[in-house]
């Protein structure tokens, strides 16, 4: 397998917090410990699941880079990290995804009905653990964002005419469905810094949050298949339209429009149609607007962090931009 | 259809608070109202959906009958009932349920994916009002029951074999499952109130619940179709084991057993084969043996209620008991 190496890893990004991140890790499994079997069984699962924590790493860096220490700030992470296991466990289920990051997910493992009840479960536990911190305001910040999350997938399941989708609601999608939980996790970190430090550290995770997304679906178009460890072209199977395809479908001649057309009118579109698809979507400058597109919330995400005084965490915290935009997966 | 009336009406029960039922149900419909048009559109089929609103009349009862004043009462009671929303439109997209109340349910007007985030989107709804009391009080004994309600529901899924259910499982099945948010809604109407009589009311809405549930599940065996909206003996069609069952199978001769075994081996048992053992239920005394358990709680209720001062309230949550064992659907 040849792996192109992005120049940020994630390891440099993590490197400032990494002690701490084995130490919400810890605290995650704690908190997720039930005397129930089933559920034992199916936190088993997810743990291995348990990706990058990535969001804990923004939470901790944040904290870092505002220079306003909270004592909080691992058991914030731990919870971030436990919202984001809800939020998959549903959408896996909504989705019937039957593989997540190369694993199968707790809906193919398990049951649908399962996977309802442990995303229940596992979001429960973490108002719970959040009520333990005495304090409404963390409450506040991540209430907010689950409500939005959950509107953002209504937009999914609601955009019935996908072809129609426009720039507009694919950033309004995304902004919900990512950079909403991203921008909390870095305001968060920030609960305790002067209102200019948390709103630009909430700025910057909202900018870095959709550059991550839209490098995240350039991703479905560009990466083969041995290192996604999902089929390339997923999201034009799924009928799940992204901004590569929305860029490029204006220059799109009258039949590759009819191509498109009859791609989406189709229940399993063939490898083939797939391909066809996404070879005319980067003809057509589709990937290029994207990686545009993705360059400029970059640059937002940047500005944010220009005003925080300089420091090994903000340092982190730019080259996580890098890493978003850059990344294979 | 010939219906005999329970000597206490709901609207008895709801008398003392029946204006303020109202402005709750406003406020409700005022707390999920989005700008969004699909989760409108499930928001107008959840509200026909809206029940008897027994919780929000628990808490409001609970809160005068308390005398501890606490102007939260209405959005706590709308949150109640928000979250039991939430509750049952989960519930019956893991059940795969089409009716309830004789009314279509949301994963089959809409999908099982909505149901999915229609749920997490009341759920959410339903921590940010809570969120905007600025207090974690109320949180804390939310956030505590909608984490047992999904252990509950675990429960529910990890008994596999439906005939070892014991009468200690199900007593933790329906305490987790129904008990915990009569409790809860007692509860919080007396956040303001002396910590005895906080204590007291949950106790209450604890043994309300339990009385309640064990009705429920005795009705599933006694009520006639026309009645229920629902076929009777939808548990056993759906081999779920309530108490009556639990009671009755040590009384059964072997062969009546394998009777048993049978219907819970066969996927859809016939409603011959369902009415057989029904009637065997009730002929080996399971029927009865709920009722004295549902009468048992309803005196723990009533003994918890013996220690407030007498009130209209007071009176009208006597009621309930009477209300919850006696009621038909």
């Amino acid at each position: 397998m040849t792996r192109q190496t992005a120049r940020v890893t994630l390891a440099d990004v993590q490197r400032p917090v990494v002690g701490r991140i084995d130490a919400v890790a810890t605290d995650l499994r704690k908190i997720i410990a039930a005397d129930f079997p089933l559920i034992q069984e199916v936190n088993g699962h997810l743990l291995q699941m348990k990706g990058k924590m990535l969001r804990p790493t923004l939470l901790l860096l944040a904290n870092q880079a505002a220079a306003a220490e909270d004592p909080r700030c691992n058991r914030l992470a731990a919870v971030i990290e436990l919202i984001h296991l809800a939020t998959l466990v549903h959408d896996d289920s909504v989705d019937h995804s039957a593989l997540r990051r190369g694993m199968p997910t707790i809906n193919s493992l398990f049951s649908h009905q399962i996977s309802v009840i442990m995303g229940d479960y596992l979001y429960s536990r973490a108002i719970i653990e959040l009520v333990r911190l005495e304090d409404v305001d963390p409450l506040r910040v991540l209430a907010r964002v689950t409500n939005e999350m959950t509107i953002g997938e209504m937009r999914q399941l609601g955009a019935y005419d996908a072809l129609s989708f426009r720039e507009e609601d694919y950033e309004l999608l995304i902004r919900s469905k990512t950079a909403s939980l991203f921008s909390a996790a870095c305001e968060c970190g920030a609960l305790r810094a002067a209102s200019e430090t948390r709103a630009a550290l909430r700025s910057y995770g909202d900018a870095l949050g959709m550059a991550f997304q839209i490098a995240d679906d350039l991703l479905d178009y560009t990466e083969p298949v041995a290192v996604t460890g999902k089929p390339t072209g997923h999201d034009l199977k799924e009928h799940k339209v992204t901004l590569p395809l929305i860029a490029a479908l204006p220059c799109f001649s009258d039949g590759e429009r009819r191509e498109a057309q009859a791609l989406f009118a189709t229940a399993e579109p063939s490898d083939e149609q797939v391909a066809r698809l996404s070879d005319l979507v980067a003809r057509s400058g589709g990937l290029d607007f994207a990686r545009a597109r993705a360059q400029e919330y970059a640059l937002k995400a940047e500005a944010a962090l220009a005003t925080l005084e300089p420091s090994e965490a903000r340092d982190a915290l730019q080259g996580a931009i890098i890493y978003a935009v850059e990344r294979r997966r």
